[in-house]
């Protein structure tokens, strides 16, 4: 068979550059354990009609068939259900909490670390196959705003423990927008959502157009729109800033009080990050025609931006609904691969070695095979990972095996009673006597760690 | 959205069953690291070419068509390059090999544990998405024989670690049991390992009958092939046994000693598994129609007999090749969906709870919410996982609301100055001041655990 060819949009991670991907999950599955989600993983397919909305699949999935299946569109999970590959883990979720309501405890909290798919044309930051690490509370008939903060507060602190570039969560709320649109009396506060939405894109003239055009604002309308999508801020100035606006609504109040709890509480989580993430109020995220209807996050990274966001959620009041209940949620969502692969590639992070191994036992001769095991034995039985020569090659030989790999120590069985084994670290040449029922690396060595060109932002404030 | 129905072979479990399923692939990660294994990931998909054998695909597999593409057979990954899920996590590996040979050390050790897909009926054992635990080492040109007994011994290790119902490793090697026939002077050495692999439908005279006509083999020739494929032995009375049936080639005692090298070289693993694990020489074992070149096993599990085999694999002399380079590769595939799906659903195997909490913070009312997130976040910094209340209803409804999550402590913040937190084992009642500084759960409540109802072969041995 040839040598095959990349899948374009299908990126893989080699040995090392998987570590780093490792080491990330672990880190975020531990914080989110901490505050009480459990983890789930869901099935890869889902029925067609369930990923569409309001009738329509608007989004670039996969569809299966069965080679073997006589023809295309029947198969024995049903006639008309064709399965897909899911998009996304939030339809999954959804008709889980559906499927599953009767044993699950609400409110329930879980977080789910899965690939999904989507047959775009690949770009940089769009893959045919990425993962996401999301997590969401999800409530019966109810779900407090309360954890709108958490979940948001949670999200800081796991990704505020990575090793990545400094990210910025840029919050707002649906309510505040959607008061303040109705509250200045424009016609169609929908329309007027989606026309902002593109002030990514467009100019702000051009955008003011549109509102008047599309939303039937007035001119006077649109600059006020405008000048609320404008305001950024992180501290408690958000709302005088909003109410020098002079618009008075109910709805605006409430998204402006949740708005501002949720800068609030996120606070501590801030400055635990040392600098690692931001979390502002920017008044122009709206998470397009998704329907979020509170809470809205997009989550950026510094000198990614052309990744767009890396992340991002809200409040859903209807995440899932079977008719007779409906279940309300807060969730985030966080772009792994779209995260990880770019700086993976450009050399930011990757991992200290390709194997988990931190001792090579070096082998003296064939025969003493079971000399050499014993050694490695004993260092697993203490929870040191290595693994013994493949064959008994010089030691200089074995010694470069060691470092080809990254493995930061090569053992030597004593050959002759008397003698003690020795140990030697191959990056500084230091070799000592050792015993390998007691000998243990330096912490850094035990387990491949990720190694980072980014400048840690805690040393800059020391 | 109507409520869903569950997709038939598409199997997922809840937040309890799946803490099963993290806490064994944690523990399998742990043991193979600890030898030196790296894990890797490999996309989900592979392109339809790679996935057929001698230009033929007999799996049922799954093929991929973009929803949105213009027509089924044409994509933009190139001409006639269908992709379909790969249906066991040995073909994307030869792929990853081969792909990434110039980045990859060899001997190149590798786990992976993934889900894969295959479209057939489902029925118990067999489904259409199902998570496999693949270790492997691969050689690049060539792969010492000594590698054979590691893998094998890796695999015992790691699953002797497992609370699952003893496990057995039935192990043959190809060049024995190929070594014998041509000894025995049988015309078609292939023709005759494909005959006896029917032993587990048919009746012994039947195989018999089949050896003659279609494996050319005389009537004394076949009841020698019988003999052979009976002998399951698992000490050093193998040698003597085969040798009793007088045939005489190099080849088969070159399969002999390798099959006793095995055996002996898990010896102490299996001594190690206190009952858990046996591996014994079983002559019949052959895999059937793969590549097989040497070694090859099948496990099984005691009282899950119709599972027909929960885990196998072997040594293939050219795992993958492009032409150029041929590598080598040993190594034994588990089915962790096959294995922890039916033990799970029939209660043997259970999470000790559904969440990662091991203490809920009461909530004295909306007002004191910042004090029990103070708490938790003491508790949390000392990775004690842990929840606050959603809402200051009565403490002994909050009680419930843990003792319904399986959470073991409820923490009550002290609600006047001068007074001290307490602490409450719900399951004992025992209520204790406790400073969230410094309190610890016993390590047995820190994280959710296996409970299970197979004896523990350890206490029944004492």
């Amino acid at each position: 068979m040839s040598k095959p060819t990349p899948l374009s949009g299908f990126p893989e991670l080699l040995p090392a550059a998987r570590t780093v991907e490792r080491e990330v999950v672990a880190t975020l599955s531990r914080t989110f354990e901490l505050h009480g989600y459990a983890n789930i993983e869901t099935r890869a397919v889902e029925p067609l009609d369930r990923m569409a909305k309001g009738g329509e699949i608007d989004k670039e999935l996969y569809v299966l068939r069965r080679l073997q299946a006589p023809d295309d569109s029947a198969d024995d999970t049903g006639p008309d259900r064709q399965l897909g590959l899911h998009f996304d883990l939030t339809v999954p979720f959804a008709r889980y909490v559906l499927e599953h309501a009767g044993h699950l405890e609400f409110p329930f909290r879980r977080y789910q670390i899965q690939p999904a798919w989507r047959g775009e044309r690949p770009q940089e930051g769009r893959y045919r196959q990425f993962t996401q690490a999301d997590i969401d509370i999800v409530g019966k008939d109810e779900l407090p705003f309360h954890h709108d903060v958490e979940v948001m507060r949670v999200m800081v602190q796991a990704l505020g423990s990575l090793p990545l570039p400094r990210l910025s969560f840029q919050v707002n709320n649906r309510k505040l927008i959607q008061g303040f649109y109705r509250g200045l009396g424009i016609a169609d506060v929908t329309a007027a959502i989606r026309q902002i939405d593109k002030l990514d894109k467009l100019a702000p003239e051009a955008v003011a157009e549109l509102l008047v055009e599309n939303a039937g604002a007035t001119r006077e309308q649109a600059a006020r729109c405008l000048e609320l999508a404008t305001i950024r801020v992180s501290d408690h100035t958000l709302v005088q800033r909003v109410q020098a606006l002079g618009v008075d609504d109910e709805l605006l109040s409430r998204g402006l009080v949740e708005l501002s709890a949720v800068l609030e509480g996120c606070a501590d989580a801030v400055r635990a990050s040392d600098g690692r993430v931001t979390v502002e109020a920017n008044l122009r995220i709206a998470r397009g025609l998704d329907y979020y209807t509170g809470t809205v996050v997009e989550i950026f990274m510094e000198g990614y931006e052309r990744l767009k966001s890396v992340g991002g959620g809200g409040r859903y009041d209807a995440l899932a609904s079977d008719g007779r209940t409906t279940y309300p949620g807060v969730g985030i969502s966080f772009g792994l691969s779209r995260t990880l692969v770019p700086l993976i590639s450009e050399g930011v992070l990757t991992g200290s070695r390709a194997v988990p191994s931190a001792v090579l036992v070096a082998l003296a001769d064939e025969e003493s095979r079971l000399t050499s095991e014993r050694v490695a034995d004993s260092l697993r039985s203490r929870g040191i990972a290595c693994e013994v020569a493949p064959s008994p090659q010089k030691y200089g030989r074995q010694i470069r095996y060691a470092e080809r790999r990254g493995i930061p120590f090569v053992w030597f069985p004593a050959t002759e009673t008397g003698v003690s084994d020795q140990v030697r670290d191959i990056r500084s040449g230091d070799q000592v006597d050792a015993d390998a029922a007691t000998w243990t690396p330096p912490h850094a060595d035990l387990r491949p760690t990720i190694v980072t060109t980014i400048d840690n932002p805690e040393e800059n404030t020391q």
